[in-house]
């Protein structure tokens, strides 16, 4: 076993056998932690994006955060009822892929993979990068470390996943329900504190440079829409719950809509009661809202820890949803045709390992562009989310009407379909100069790019396809065995040509023409029986005179296949191969392009 | 022709027939500017060297500026002398690494082989960062820029090498005698200024901090023997001048030694009567020693940039000298055996290419990790050329004792090996911590990456050499042909495999169980002749299962030389091949180590 097979062992681990593949069935209480983390954990940095905008509207702004949330919230209720259908519709598991591809058209099927996919890579920048700032409010003095810490979750998770981590259960629900009961707790225990009497403390805020118009608000409740990234997670799970699957997963579905619904309103509300301003990302000392919150009101206690160890738990699990759906989601695409095969490819560990990797690369050069601060990220995120929302509810109308079913679910539908179609035309228009442009270039590019691939994948499959006049065409061997000068790793490669064909010939490249004949000498002790070919070389390429004699050797008989043996000497050592010539690597590149060329290595391996 | 090499054309242009290697023979007229600009152009940074030590001595420190620079002079003349023996001795060139290979043994002469080598990447990393602080000079606000200007330096110095730039003497006589002018006027016009009463110059001195003791002279006098660097080039280069060779070389020494003395004097004593103080490398506009001396004496006038650009322009030419000698001393040792054997390869355009870029990439990295500051470089510079000059001078005293001349020109010699002898010593204590212990490391690293070069060598050409015992034994070979599945590339594969042999096997690795059906059917329209194996793959390997197939079957009969015959789809362009699994490159890797395996690709052109 090679030292990279060995380094891969210990970071991967063993090989799975095929056997061992099963899909754990989840219970309701473990199921809601396993599909809700995406979704619960937006909360932490959802207010936060709100009030960026507000505070520009002074104290008028500001109090409007809880009004937007609940806007929000009533947005939230609109898509959890669409997909409470999808569910219903989808027992084997409803993603926006394959909804809108069934029902709408492969095109649409298209722009709601490319989006999702760009979804996921967010999903993944956008959680590590809020989890690395709740790392970072908890020990301000790790603040010039956050992009590192962010990179390094990826890799942690890249890791894990390459594993073969298992959705188990248990994992899952220690964070997410901590997360829950830690903002639960905190949002109540600020209710207690306004109850007696605190605040509303009235908040220190820049300026007021914007008025309070419906424009702006639009714009404040757009940017709170990331709040409802990750629900349709459970949509696109159903087959892992455990029968009946859809009825367990549209329930699993309401709770986790009443949980957000909790978690929003009391965090805003919390943040505009005790008066807390987003600080600037970067800027010293920096905390996020949420850290803010928890700090007013439990000071620097461990109370205060376990907030932020919270919810940097969750985000890394929010990050981890990522990891499952985008290597499962890519191998989809894959096997029609419109991504790269590779992606299909199961690893040893029983994951798709390239998808994986795909993902931590891109999502890790994304967090270094925008230094993980979430601020930036977002804009990116949001709108192909809404895209994808759209497209699966527009999927889902197509389908009642398609199936004759117009009545009032085919209204909930249209409902969510018009509803989220608008939010990603506010999202694109709103946030287009701060990076949603992005997006709309990313999914046009992934467009053209899947389009070239499934296009490619058609030809291919045309070109080799054995058609009826196809037929074995019996060819001949001529073997050129190239001889550098006589040495004893040559006598094996002149047995093996010899065992190969009749028809061989020694090719020596001779730079120096004094030595053309200690060479002929040597030649004829061994391989008095094979022609000696000596080719000059003008120009001291040895390359280049071996190419005009293969060439001239096939355009002899084209019938005839030419196969280049190179004796090489192996070393012990590899780093020994860099003290020795190779003329296999040059002249392979030199004969890509020739038909009817077959180089062979024949090896010599030294004691 | 591949774009890779249209673009090398382009830069490198055509190849040259080896009819037209030849060897210009210079004049002394040029034979001056070819093979003085090294030494002439140290004199560009000499001066100021010496002054960064002297101006710690208060005024009674920068005042022995020209004492100390007349030692050196004294210096320069003994090692002169020394080399006008090795020149008559050596009429067909006498570098230090023949020299003390030939008189003291081959380990001798590989530490002058060694320090020589590190010699000529600090003349090119030292001379073109001198030359960008030349033109950072002339133009502040480029100053940011110096690290950029320096590489940029190397590399179109490395191209115009790799082109093949002949040494033609009409180009160096331009610069060398264009710096030899401005400054020899520079400094005539600064001894009639003096003559009219201008100076002398009180100079603006930091505080004193050093006694100027012996020690101290000494540490001083230790930076100036930087201006002996290059002397050594014309008794390298006899063969290159007109006859009578040795004559003119050993008249050209002396002129060189002649405008040495005096533009070291020169200088010293100008920046001495004119007050002139080094600044700090990097200081908000940072000027040379010259350049404020040209700038005391011309103000900003045509004169000063003219001073500037000329020692701009023999600072890049002495680099120059680097790029010629490094390769061909490279070439010397690897005949030797004691460097890859690469480096002795002449390319298309009769150049030794992989010497250039080996110095090239070297020389970079140096400069970039030394921010382009040559008083950085310079400590590892001196030390390793005057151990050269000692092995060299002691070679040529062993040398007329072996021919037993002990006379008045061994005295010479051997004075001239003591003096330089105790150089060395001095350069490397009184400049260890500041760079010469990485000379000193990377001498003994060398070193011992030369004798496992040449260990190697030697004991590949044991292993390879073909003894009385040896003979061409007969071989059978089993092809095993990869069929992923039947399409129309095989056809091509089976038709070679059975013109090779008529032991063909198909392999076909299966996943699914399910499909191994479909594949024996195909497999009967095309292959009926050929056994058909199906192998398992539990743990979803491709490679896994063909690997232990294979040994299985180089088991059976260890007589039998085993050729895989991977089939492979050759697209139209490159990047299509990204789309495609390709089984043979992980193959090879892993087959890298097993004997009587042979690998070969059948490629089948897509239209």
């Amino acid at each position: 076993m090679g030292l990279l097979s060995a380094v891969k062992r210990i970071l991967v681990g063993k090989p799975i056998h095929t056997k061992h593949a099963h899909h754990e069935r989840l219970p309701k209480v473990f199921a809601l932690p396993v599909f809700a983390s995406d979704a619960l954990s937006s909360v932490a940095y959802a207010s936060e994006e709100i009030l960026t905008i507000l505070v520009f509207g002074g104290m008028l702004g500001f109090y409007k955060l809880v009004p937007v949330s609940l806007v929000l919230v009533a947005l939230l209720w609109v898509v959890v009822f669409s997909y409470y259908q999808t569910i219903n519709a989808y027992p084997q598991g409803g993603g926006s892929y394959r909804v809108s591809s069934e029902n709408i058209g492969s095109l649409a099927g298209r722009v709601a993979g490319a989006s999702l996919l760009i979804g996921y890579v967010l999903t993944v920048a956008v959680s590590v990068s809020a989890g690395a700032a709740a790392i970072t409010s908890m020990f301000p003095q790790l603040q010039p470390a956050g992009t590192a810490i962010a990179c390094a979750g990826v890799a942690i998770l890249a890791l894990l996943n390459l594993r073969g981590a298992k959705e188990s259960g248990i994992v899952f629900a220690i964070p997410t329900y901590g997360f829950v009961l830690a903002l639960v707790g905190m949002v109540a225990y600020g209710l207690f504190k306004a109850s007696t009497g605190v605040g509303p403390v009235p908040p220190q805020l820049p300026e007021q440079t914007k008025d309070v118009t419906w424009v702006f608000l639009i714009a404040a409740f757009a940017r709170g829409c990331t709040a409802l990234t990750g629900t349709e997670a459970i949509a696109d799970g159903v087959p892992a719950f455990k029968a009946p699957e859809a009825k367990n997963a549209a329930t699993t579905l309401v709770m986790m809509a009443g949980l957000l619904t909790v978690l929003v309103i009391g965090i805003s509300w919390s943040a505009q009661h005790f008066g807390v301003v987003p600080m600037e990302f970067g800027e010293e000392g920096y905390r996020t809202v949420v850290a803010q919150i928890a700090s007013t009101l439990f000071g620097n206690s461990p109370i205060f820890f376990f907030v932020l160890s919270m919810t940097a738990l969750i985000l890394f699990l929010a990050a981890n949803t990522g990891f499952a759906d985008f290597p499962r989601l890519s191998q989809f695409i894959a096997k029609d045709g419109y991504l790269p095969r590779q992606l299909m490819s199961v690893g040893d560990r029983l994951v798709y390992q390239n998808g994986i990797i795909t993902l931590a690369v891109v999502s890790i050069a994304l967090i270094i562009v925008f230094k993980a601060d979430t601020h930036s990220l977002i804009p990116l995120y949001a709108a192909g989310v809404f895209l994808s929302f759209t497209l699966s509810q527009a999927g889902m109308v197509m389908r009642f009407v398609r199936l004759k079913q117009v009545g009032w679910k085919a209204g909930i539908s249209l409902i969510g379909a018009v509803t989220t179609a608008a939010v990603t035309i506010i999202l694109l228009v709103t946030r287009f100069t701060e990076g949603a442009w992005i997006l709309v270039v990313a999914i046009v590019l992934m467009m053209g790019v899947m389009a070239g691939i499934r296009k490619h994948y058609d030809y291919l499959s045309r070109e080799l396809s054995v058609g009826p006049d196809d037929s074995v065409r019996e060819v001949k061997t001529t073997v050129l065995l190239l001889v550098p000068r006589l040495h004893r790793g040559i006598l094996k490669a002149i047995a093996y040509s010899q065992s190969v064909t009749n028809d061989v010939r020694a090719i020596h490249v001779t730079l120096d023409p004094a030595s053309v004949g200690k060479i002929k000498e040597d030649w004829n002790r061994f391989g008095a029986d094979i022609p000696l070919v000596i080719l000059d070389s003008p120009y001291r390429s040895f390359i280049e005179p071996i190419i005009n004699y293969i060439d001239q050797t096939v355009a002899e008989d084209p019938s005839v296949m030419v196969t280049v043996i190179v004796p090489q000497a192996v070393p012990k050592f590899w780093w020994h191969g860099l003290l020795h010539n190779n003329a296999a690597v040059p002249l392979k590149l030199a004969l890509q392009s020739r038909r009817n060329v077959v180089i062979t290595n024949v090896r010599y391996f030294l004691r």
